[in-house]
């Protein structure tokens, strides 16, 4: 990547670990892979591929207050990522930060959400560090491998492939919403990593990326590492069923809830334009169903429309606004509004 | 491990990990080796071994300031236990918890400190994950792999076996001394985690173990996984050469210097008899001398003299100091003191 590009979170990632020296058979540059891929063996081919995600921010915005859903969440995190490669996991480690004298029953529940997660996954807690402070956080490494196979990475996308989801999107921005700014409503949250549907897409996806920081900012990112845009479905058309108990008109638009930065941890992956029917067929093989998003496009920009507005703009633009509001979340609100508005006016012109 | 110890670190971690399910091919249980290991091929045989590991409170209780020791630390911690196996690193992912705002100089000097150790390893920072907090925190997981040997672990430990330490212990007691108690002595410390000595270590050692924690907190896990004791040479005699800075008549007996928690990543591992010469050519052909520590022997209690005191008692006695002060370093200091008493007059009897 080059010093400078549109996005602000990349920018500084790359202003940290840029000059970092890199192992010389890791396969993946900074912000080439959802996970870290190290190639261990050449013949037959074999990689490594790691991954760390924290829950922290969540923990201390109070995004996550119920401990079963950060459990669950801190094994999820990272297994999304190993999923966007295509790699069967191995197992995770946990490193924690918990309070001296921590209450009993809050632990017991934070254990159960682990627990729970490494069983839908098959996955194990393979050991850990722990800390004391006065509050708690959690981050995990998940370990995995992936054999005879090319692992999944973010570059590879080319204008005229089909952009896929793994399912209906938005539901952790509208998880978000309803526990920030309207707690009347009650948005049921627990997304499940895309391991299973991974297996399939690794056979025909020419790039795959996870949606745990939503849908724009990963498009985004692939935008910056491809150098191609993307010409989008109705946006109200991808939004998961659950979102209907907020976007509803008046309330908030489609593509607000599709802004991120708190995801839903589908995957979404391009398909080359001959292998779509096939790729369609063999999802229905296995009983589940891609959501078509749209196509990719020679020009590094973003067409969409949702409701009434038809937007084109800059690929980062969306996914900046986070960054400008220091991630505040009423000042984060507030320009996403500013932003409808002039998107509005345009069209009113 | 039995559901109640003597070792009161291990009963809390027990409490937390104890009935997490454990993958079916990792060989280690909980405690049994410094870093966790996974069986990954058979034939022949291959390991894949994991460890994650957190600078928290060194940084919250001010005993490393210097960014570019943390940065060092951040590495060599985790790298330490993997030495303590035999395996060599692949590379190490980074959770880190910064400031949104960080200070640019504070960050340039603590990647500095993480470079250094990276070349001083022959390892990379493979990748990681940033979250963003009100203070600085950093979490390392390091990979690496071991073919056709065995691990070293912490079990196998038998009475007649001799002890040994890497090099010289007690400075990283004798750093936070200072740090805390005696500002106008200044201790470099910036210890080297053992990789190039496993190499040696794990032709030969029946058991092994890093002193991070310190020479007691270790010799009380050992003791209790092995049921063994240890007799050992007079402690003035094993310390590095820094301690008498401090450890000077009228200021700290020996065994406090070794007490820990906040120790100087040696290694600690057992030899037969009849490989005890061998062992110490070996390590001469390699540029090395092993500190002989002592003799491993059939009754779970400690055996040692420190300056006119000689003192046998149960092995977590010292290791539980540190817990029974609740992590109060003021608290803990007085109770070492108390317990010099209280031996002071056992002997006066």
């Amino acid at each position: 990547m080059s010093s400078s590009v549109d996005n602000k979170e990349m920018n500084m990632i790359h202003r940290f670990a840029g000059d970092l020296p890199r192992h010389p058979r890791q396969i993946n540059g900074l912000f080439e892979a959802d996970a870290e891929i190290i190639k261990v063996s050449d013949d037959p081919p074999e990689y490594l591929i790691l991954k760390t995600d924290g829950i922290h921010e969540e923990i201390t915005k109070k995004l996550y207050d119920d401990p079963y859903l950060i459990g669950w969440m801190a094994i999820t995190a990272p297994l999304s990522d190993i999923a966007a490669t295509g790699a069967t996991p191995t197992g995770v480690l946990l490193s924690l930060v918990m309070m001296q004298h921590c209450n009993t029953d809050w632990l017991r529940r934070f254990k159960s959400g682990l627990n729970d997660a490494c069983r839908a996954y098959d996955t194990y807690v393979l050991g850990g560090d722990t800390s004391y402070d006065d509050r708690f956080s959690v981050s995990v490494t998940a370990v995995a491998t992936l054999k005879s196979l090319l692992p999944m990475m973010r570059r590879g996308i080319k204008p005229g492939h089909y952009l896929y989801a793994s399912g209906p999107l938005g539901l952790g921005n509208v998880y978000a919403y309803a526990k920030y700014f309207d707690t009347s409503v009650k948005v049921e949250y627990q997304p499940m990593a895309k391991l299973a549907e991974s297996m399939t897409i690794r056979q025909f996806a020419t790039a795959c990326m996870d949606t745990s920081d939503g849908l724009f900012p990963a498009l985004a990112v692939l935008s910056e590492l491809n150098n191609v845009g993307f010409n989008l479905c109705p946006l109200e058309n991808c939004l998961h069923e659950k979102s209907s108990k907020i976007a509803n008109p008046g309330r908030l638009p489609a593509w607000m809830l599709l802004a991120g930065p708190h995801g839903e941890y589908e995957l979404i992956f391009t398909i080359p334009g001959h292998l779509k029917n096939e790729f369609e067929q063999s999802c229905r093989n296995k009983n589940w169903q891609p959501l078509y998003l749209g196509e990719v496009i020679s020009e590094k920009k973003l067409a969409f429309s949702s409701e009434s507005i038809q937007v084109q703009c800059n690929p980062s633009t969306i996914a900046n606004l986070y960054f400008e509001a220091d991630g505040n979340i009423t000042t984060y609100f507030e320009l996403l509004t500013r932003q409808h508005k002039t998107w509005t006016k345009t069209e009113n012109l």
